[in-house]
């Protein structure tokens, strides 16, 4: 099912939110509460924007709570915009390419829910991406094959409907070969300038999303489970919404597959 | 906190025991039910004896759900006898060399349990471990170093008596340097031709053991958790025990490093 | 550039032919003699055939030279019928799923050569596997894709025709997209009760093949190169072959793709 | 054998010197020209000092050249002071826990050599190491336990006499339980503050060691093998010398274990 984190705002050690708060990504990874499964321990990945106009990118398949690794990066690397992701295979492989978040170019892409019935229909999806895209198409995964199909769609210059329309198409995907739910969306995106999050699904069930500023920090978390049982500030997205974080400001906006599938 | 599960009778594929039962090894991995962690995903291993004298060994980092090559390697291979794993680290890294069961020569060794406050005396322990045999201190848990130092104790003579030794040495530190429970030590080794086990503790919390004959099979396995919730006739083998199996035989006598320690 | 060993005959240890001759598959996995490559350390893998149809797999990033798992495992493991290899990547990551051999069903394939340019044209590759073995893709090497379009192409029924056929697809493919030398093909495939291999290149520089009939082990060998600098008993197997071995057998047949490619 | 590379001077990208040049660490890691190996391919490490006092560290088990979590990091992270390293082993298991650099609080330390016949007298070097240094020892290698014990010899006040004590009991360890050649000792360490590095043998075959100050970067780096064949000005330290590197200055002294035993 997955859980991840993502920060915009003043430059702050990876750890903050991966790994000090009493209820971090690390934590999540063997203890999350609002997801089907406690245990996410099928790899992970960081995304981290620095000097270069392209992410750094660590991912493993280790359990999260495990890596030395992990431990050190994310106490020396600051950073004023990431990425975190401790995964739970909907039935890919474990490895290295299947771990979020994915990068392709600046964009940074991660993902909590799948595309239903995907593993009947996963060559349908990789046909979906564009011939001059397919190297970056490096695991198996219905995240990796969504995040390649929305870049297509124009990722660059309007995230949010290139992002409605590459769900349009694999939930018509989905209903045609796969199997409902067809799509649970739950995602973090960026272009290193700003972080997107959507939090959609064809179901009622779409995977939880919250947000906090902080005033200590001068920047936003963006989660699926508030990083400390206690503050109880934390705002919930609503499902159906797509996000734009930039410096303090939040805009939320209807997220509408569906209009996309209606007016093709 | 650790599970595991042993075999010895007419050969089976190791998956008979390891991933085939409905609350097999691998769905302890995850879902253990009489354990302090429901967790133990960090690492696996199993050890199995042909036809050569010493046994065959594949250990790894992974948790034991996410690997192909455990799942392929339990499908083709029969054994008479072997010991399997799935790791909760109680505080040693997670690597290869710190998965159980460890092996020296003909025997091989696994545990669930510890020896407390361990990390405090790690070096005093490792002394204890003699000198042509420490070329096999590979890693860095207490379980290895328990094993090495009953092989020094004559193992190989008398198993019951070398392990009463050892675990007698290292209550004696636990108390001296470390911290109560001194020790909780509920384990299988073999040498190739019987199977032992042991379910001891200084405290009252011995971590459980169980074993059962299975006609089908025309063999015994001995478990730390029953490997089906409906097979209602497994044996629990009392805290304090020392079980020698040796094919449709079972020999349980009291196991004393009490006994040891006074007479020292 | 890939080294790789086979054998079928009379059941002996994985050992006798992956790590213990003087010029062993593992020796070649950091020395080898007869390729662009001395070092062959992204990754290595064993199919082994045994009581059940389809074969059993291991697989692993490591170098195969430093892999404790591999050496226990074929010390101990006894087949009369497996594929062995050790990896250098063209291009592709290492990765488990990248690793050879490839297996699918009873069916296992390695691999030592490539398709010319492929990373220009893997999005049309892919396209070529038929629907129901996509779930069979699990990585993205050009050797996968191969084995997967072979199959479609009627393995079962006519290895040589299927890979025939395969061969001068990916050939076209190839010349439309890719780059010379178009197709180089060295590669053992086996059912699991024929040992099958071919020889083959678009252009002059075939990677080698060899085989050799051992009266003490009543088996074959076909390998890379020579498993033994003294045994100067090793044939070769010309450029442009196809070869069957069985028992004591061996049947070699002109490979022709260009035929194929002519006739479509 | 292993290679390894260090720098000291304004803050550059750790990709500068790990994998840029025509000769990079990460070139060495298959082609190294200076030692008895070319192929350094046992694991990498890379110890980095940033805001924090304790430097970031990040070791895998992998070839260097096949790693994209090193490849990204290398891109991304800048640093003033910093030590990389690819290993060969002499003997200990490729794990993470054996990959140098090694750190303890401020110091990290990495080596190209071996003290000989190690393996006999493991047990003897653990000892050497002091008690609460001992939670330290998380691998196997004679370059961890050196460190350790140059650790407990003073390292903090007097770096040289604390490594040529430390070099000393080592040496006569290896004498009475080893083998020759005793010592080779060509490695690397910091405080984060200043850069040492040292390059000594018991006999004559002193692992390679250069420097060079470079304008363009206003850095100094430190290295076993030039990084740029046409670079003709690289400094070779002569046998017998500790180094420390500070800002743009060098200081050269002669490196005398043998005294600190006849004084013993």
């Amino acid at each position: 099912m997955c859980r991840w984190a993502a920060y915009v705002g003043a430059p702050i050690f990876l750890e903050e939110i991966v790994s000090r708060p009493g209820h971090s990504l690390i934590h999540q990874s063997h203890c999350a509460t609002q997801c089907h499964t406690a245990i996410n321990a099928d790899g992970f990945g960081v995304a981290w924007y620095g000097e270069r106009p392209e992410p750094g990118l660590y991912r493993d398949v280790m359990p999260a709570w495990s890596d030395p690794n992990l431990r050190s990066l994310t106490a020396q690397v600051k950073s004023g915009l990431f990425l975190a992701h401790v995964r739970a295979s909907t039935g890919t492989a474990t490895s290295r390419n299947n771990c979020h978040p994915f990068t392709v170019g600046r964009w940074s892409f991660m993902h909590n829910g799948q595309i239903g019935g995907y593993e009947a229909f996963r060559r349908d999806a990789d046909m979906m991406i564009r011939d001059d895209l397919y190297p970056h198409r490096k695991g198996a995964t219905d995240s990796e094959a969504l995040f390649l199909i929305a870049l297509a769609e124009g990722l660059e210059d309007d995230p949010q409907g290139a992002l409605e329309r590459a769900a349009a198409r694999v939930i018509a995907l989905a209903r045609a070969k796969g199997a409902a739910p067809h799509l649970r969306l739950t995602a973090a995106l960026s272009d290193g300038a700003r972080l997107y999050a959507v939090r959609y699904s064809t179901d009622a069930l779409a995977p939880t999303l919250y947000h906090r500023w902080s005033d200590r920090r001068q920047g936003r978390a963006v989660v699926s489970e508030p990083l400390e049982q206690d503050e109880g500030d934390w705002t919930e997205v609503p499902a159906g919404s797509f996000c734009t974080f930039e410096g303090r400001d939040v805009q939320v906006s209807a997220f509408l597959p569906e209009a996309v599938s209606a007016a093709a």
